[in-house]
């Protein structure tokens, strides 16, 4: 089944979530609601919210239950996307300008606690305690990854497993959670759950080698945001440290880093684009995130054969080969 | 009893806490540990614990419960003292360097970030999603608070009732929750709960003006910062909204006002601050935040008369005069 197809097959249900996110950030604050709203329209995949459904299909599939875990997973996503922007000081994301950019960085500090706090009181309507410890764990690994990140910018001498250990608490697993959380509401199987968060925990490690790897090939059409926009604000991702590792093309990669990290991400990228788009390193991160890919399906192996699993497969291609 | 003898017949309770904040925050990530320990290092009063275990007597009283909802509740405030810091672009806080000056805004964002969620990993772990709940809602009050105060920064036309409004959601609801979880986690009467929140609330209220007043009429050695603060970085509290209603010095008090808004903060207070002080603004704040103490008090006339509830009449005496 195509992607298209999953998501039309599922359209009653991802609107019932789409109306309750637009719901959940309408708040008595006109400024506060004005700027998640811009948020929320300016879309999104809604992957993680796809990923609790999905998950849910393996156990008792409650929709007025699973919106609840969606909602909040999702919110969650956008409140670290908010704060993300203040960080990067990104003026355009999706294509639209960010909150920090329409309005200043304060307003988008305060949008982004608001709706993470407004994620926690969606998720803490659902009496289960175990839901609300992941959750909250989860957040805060992923702050830590932020922080991470921050120490890591520029530093061209970081380790793979370095970024890697990043990525994962940026990215991969609150896409593991948005499985297993799924799972458990649902009340499926224990065994179940932690298959579908290892399902999750690999796809999103693909998911984000792949944002990576648009970032330094995508146009800006593809990707609603210039290429080599990591790399100015000091990035360094995958495709990079792999192409660092070339000896003929090192020391000029370098020194073209240190340029843009000089002129503080003001510099033109596109030198340092071209040699990594010529290096190894492009084919080399494609390699581990179809590995990673090869891993989640693997591991949906001992899931019983429901039209689900099919489903969660057939993600886990499309991430492996998206170009958007 | 004095509050210093009140903090050292609890000392030992309190110790408790203290050991689990430094432990909470002590992660496995160098610069956020730094960075959260330096402003527990800062010190604070630790004026929620206090109130939660204060509450927690009116019940069965578990240190080993209570202190998980005091932890929490004193990690949200530091949480929300290190984004205000951003917000404010203030450099010192308890006469130290705050998060933001010592490091960067990023750094603050993320380690305010990482102190909220570490806060409600701690709260999850007790079993009681109504706590979770009444948590969860309070911090999306906080973050709406913190939007108005933006929202209304150098506007003399706010009304008394949009200040007060403000610092209910700002201030007052963290520490009346702070009384109310104490209770609920001691598993104390409904109603005791109830008479605690308010009791909590109505303190907060009083807490919030005497802070304001002393930003007017303290001196740099007893607030740990230079008096006028709020009104450089715009903060229009009641003891200003009360003294432009003097006609004699509206006009003047406004423009001033208004000249510290186009220096962006940077011009003399000084004459501001001595208009102010001159007014009836400051006796009227002091009879405002007084009247609010003697609600509190009298919410604590239903409950039962153990040694704590004398406690938290000295406390909200306290409050009502404190100079620091």
């Amino acid at each position: 089944m195509k992607l298209l197809d999953l998501y039309s097959k599922m359209k009653s249900d991802l609107n019932v979530i789409e109306r309750e996110l637009e719901q959940s950030i309408t708040s008595d604050h006109a400024l506060l609601s004005e700027a998640s709203l811009h948020l929320l329209k300016a879309g999104g995949k809604r992957i993680r919210p796809v990923f609790v459904l999905l998950a849910g299909k393996f156990g008792d599939y409650r929709l007025d239950v699973l919106q609840r875990v969606a909602v909040t997973l999702e919110l969650i996503h956008m409140a670290s996307l908010v704060h993300d922007d203040v960080i990067d000081d990104a003026d355009t994301r999706r294509g639209q300008l960010t909150v920090k950019s329409k309005w200043d960085n304060r307003i988008a500090m305060y949008t982004g606690d608001y709706i993470y706090a407004k994620a926690l009181t969606i998720v803490t309507e659902l009496n289960n305690p175990s839901i609300h410890q992941i959750l909250s764990k989860a957040i805060v690994e992923m702050c830590i990854g932020e922080m991470e990140q921050i120490r890591d910018f520029f530093n061209t001498e970081q380790t793979v497993r370095n970024y890697l250990l990043r990525i994962r608490r940026k990215t991969a697993l609150l896409i593991a959670i948005s499985c297993q959380l799924g799972a458990i509401a649902a009340d499926s199987d224990r065994k179940h759950a932690l298959s579908l968060y290892r399902f999750g925990y690999n796809v999103g490690m693909a998911f984000q080698i792949r944002d990576d790897l648009l970032d330094i090939c995508g146009t800006e059409k593809q990707i609603g945001k210039p290429p080599g926009s990591d790399i100015r604000q000091g990035n360094i991702t995958l495709p990079v440290l792999l192409a660092l590792r070339d000896p003929v093309i090192h020391q000029e990669l370098k020194q073209e880093i240190n340029r843009i990290r000089e002129s503080d991400g003001q510099a033109d990228a596109s030198r340092a684009l071209h040699l990594i788009r010529g290096s190894h390193g492009i084919d080399e991160a494609e390699q581990m995130a179809a590995r990673y890919i090869d891993k989640a399906i693997k591991a949906l192996e001992e899931l019983p054969g429901l039209p689900a699993k099919k489903n969660l497969m057939d993600i886990a291609h499309f991430v492996a080969k998206r170009n958007y």
